[in-house]
């Protein structure tokens, strides 16, 4: 009943979105109120297709690719998801007959920058297209409450000003209070046996946040396939004993725990030095163990046995940034499962592969050893004994080379020591790609070469692919005719 | 075509909401969802009558009572709107249809923390028989994040937990992003001479962050007459020459504006010792600011001269809380509109009244001096104009007790300095009164006793009125059957 197609149907959807979710009629409606309707409206037809692609998903029980990206860059929704649901011009009409302009309305959309460039575009185009090649994908990332900032520029300087992209509200997202994950940092991580006999882990760490999913449907192009994109808000996470040494200052207990909040406030640019930035280390780790921990529960609920885990989800890591999702998946099987250490392994490393997009020596990740220690020290264990099982074959294989080794080996020990994320990537994914076909081949020339000696097998190429068509069909509708009078629909 | 009454009405709005608004069909649905489905259909109805009662309010050109409360406690929206709306079997049936429980549905509503005691419940009750009447209000105070603890007895002891109630979200609000208005704090004032040659002052405070409204429709029992609670939720405002300082450290001045958003995090209990809190005073001074630019844009649009304010807006300040707002009219109207100073205190003393909730003195808000210098020092220096004509009067007419005249003083300077918000709230209003018979009599005897010397007038009693209807409706359906039997619907 909401999602017709017809003008008629477009206009009373409109109209009814506008009165219900905005409480506003036309005659006293704001430029913002009338976005919002549209939005709403243009919701509806997709949340029906998103509904149906999950059933169908599970019918199939197809492999789900999981894109793991501390970055997305997906332009404004509107306008695009018009192009893909093939209802801009009926929705054009509506408007029309209410003497409104649909331009002037997608105008007034807030560009999601959640992204600085290329590496989150890429992240959105391929969102794009396996919505389009009907694919069953989850992309994953961080619902930064302020996006890369919007630049003035002021007696030739650069000033940057805060992007409040939600200020006015993102009627594309469905907040999804039931699926909440705990993440930890700090503390400390103590051995035990278990009921078995068996030796084990535990860690109890020093405090505890919640990443809260936001999910937004993404649209493929002609087709009622709907992907979604789920990014994790940070809260705080009540806990009991913390609050205990708190009686009679709520007020302060509360701002404590509400610092929490800050770990999603903010997207990094690019260029602010990384190094000793703790909050950015705290937000890879908070997104990839909230999306860790959801595909495996999503996993489990299908009655699957954990040892396929691999066979049903491939995790794609979108530069070094989301790395640690490799440590983090070890602990989750090895300390949370209790599955045997090399099944373990083997698992994770047939779950990730990881897109390389630098040849910069010095901007693959590192992490100052103290910080990473500090805040994640159950995983520097981990990565550790990663680094000893890798070490010993290395050693094997190259028994006169220490230089090699060192510069294959998981920790930076040439100065102050560092956990070098680019090399726990290599050794934890089974494919490795650069994003054209010279940086691919540079790749294995240059700053991964030593990897490249190892395992010549794991190293491929993805050209970026971009999706040109809402570029072309928004800016020349006229060349996107002739496009495809000449190629047909396919392009 | 949403707001059918009917059961199989109800039942299909409840279902389209379930799948439009969470993205959800029954089978898969979560309780969240159901409530959230269920409230969502019930404000459906309610924006209906909102709109219609805004129309009515604006023809008819009535006067508005503001109301000013730190503290609101309405209980849950969704039996009482159930019960207001007379569809509560109805719904009952058309659940049931589904499989649903009412009652269950009921249940999962977080009740809306947002007051200690008595102060809050008042409040709300005033809110509802306001709308009851069809008496035009509006209800304004602060959009608490995180509201009255949740209390847990361990070892004998309390122990206060965060109150989370917005988690699920909060599906009776509708957030109004166009309704903003900039609040500033510390800084400096100075004169100036304008065009015309008059001295006038400029305040530029240091630091400036804004209110966000926030409206929940509140229902009157048994008529279409729909009033507003209006709640403010502090954000951080964009500020250009802040950013300029800042170049290069996107991360840390995003992190320095957030802080804006603490201002409304919280609600203070009771017994927190107030003393030196200066999140407090941000608090009150925050939330009558916006609730006056407000009152103020609303009575300009219809285009009526400001030296009629008071004829159109009655303000109650709900104990001493809000009297701040006392000084922030005069600065509105002197500073900002550029007033004449006997007619704004004119205006500002007709608009005011004070309703005092305590007889003990301790318990009457003061502010230490030096504190309140430095987060209003323009509203200190308009409280010592106050102060110094009020001071001027009461010399005449007690020109041989000193003693009663410091009494009196805006200005507490029997030890460290003080400002006596219970005596800018005598001062600036032009009615007192206490909460029932005999605390309004004890009032005039003791606590204002001072001030009920110089104005008998201005007292008087309004009996605390709570609203029996909601408790014995759904207490004890059988009692208030008989009750209507007995004494007719006007109980």
């Amino acid at each position: 009943m909401r999602t017709g197609d017809s003008v008629a149907a477009l206009k009373r959807a409109f109209l009814d979105n506008l009165f219900y979710t905005q409480g506003r009629y036309l005659e006293v409606a704001k430029p913002n109120d009338l976005y919002q309707a549209l939005a709403h409206t243009l919701r509806d037809h997709l949340l029906h297709r998103w509904v149906s692609t999950v059933q169908t998903y599970a019918k199939e029980n197809a492999r789900t690719v999981c894109y793991l990206s501390a970055e997305y860059l997906p332009g404004p929704h509107l306008a695009n998801n018009l192009l893909n649901l093939g209802i801009t011009e009926n929705v054009r009409l509506a408007l029309a007959e209410l003497g409104l302009d649909l331009a002037s309305i997608i105008e007034r959309e807030e560009d999601p920058g959640l992204g600085n460039g290329g590496l989150g575009r890429l992240a959105a185009c391929f969102m794009d297209s396996l919505a389009t090649l009907q694919i069953p994908a989850m992309s994953y990332g961080i619902r930064y409450e302020y996006g890369i900032f919007d630049q003035l520029i002021r007696d030739g300087w650069q000033v940057e000003t805060t992007d409040t992209w939600l200020h006015y509200g993102n009627p594309w997202e469905v907040r999804r209070p039931n699926i909440v994950y705990e993440v930890g940092i700090g503390g400390r991580s103590e051995r035990y046996t278990d009921a078995h006999g068996q030796m084990r882990v535990r860690w109890t760490p020093h405090e505890t946040f919640r990443g809260v999913a936001h999910d937004t449907p993404i649209l493929g192009y002609g087709v009622n396939t709907v992907n979604l994109l789920r990014l994790w808000a940070a809260e705080a996470a009540e806990s009991f004993d913390f609050q205990a040494f708190n009686q009679g200052d709520y007020v302060g207990a509360v701002m404590r725990q509400v610092r929490s909040e800050t770990i999603s406030k903010v997207l990094y640019p690019n260029d602010e030095a990384d190094m000793g930035k703790r909050l950015r280390l705290l937000q890879q780790y908070f997104f990839v163990s909230c999306s860790l921990q959801d595909m495996l529960r999503i996993y489990k609920s299908t009655g699957q046995p954990l040892a396929n885990f691999h066979l049903k989800y491939a995790a794609q890591l979108n530069d070094t940034h989301p790395t640690i999702a490799i440590a983090e998946l070890m602990r989750l099987l090895v300390d949370v499962h209790l599955m045997a250490w090399d099944t373990a392994w083997e698992i994770t490393r047939k779950t990730f592969a990881y897109t390389n997009h630098t040849l910069l020596p010095e901007a693959l990740e590192k992490w100052p050893l103290p910080l990473f220690e500090s805040v994640l020290p159950r995983h520097l264990e981990i990565i550790y004994t990663i680094n000893s099982h890798f070490m010993d074959d290395m050693r094997l294989r190259y028994p006169f080379d220490q230089d090699r080794i060192a510069r294959l080996s998981l920790i930076d020990e040439s100065g102050p020591r560092y956990v070098r994320m680019a090399n726990l990537a290599c050794v934890g994914s089974h494919a490795i790609n650069g994003v054209a076909e010279l940086h691919s081949r540079l790749l294995a020339d240059t700053v991964l070469k030593d990897f490249y000696d190892i395992w010549p097998e794991k190293f491929q190429n993805k050209t970026n692919g971009v999706t040109p068509r809402r570029f072309i069909m928004l800016s020349n509708p006229g060349l996107a005719d002739l496009l495809t009078e000449t190629l047909g629909e396919g392009w």
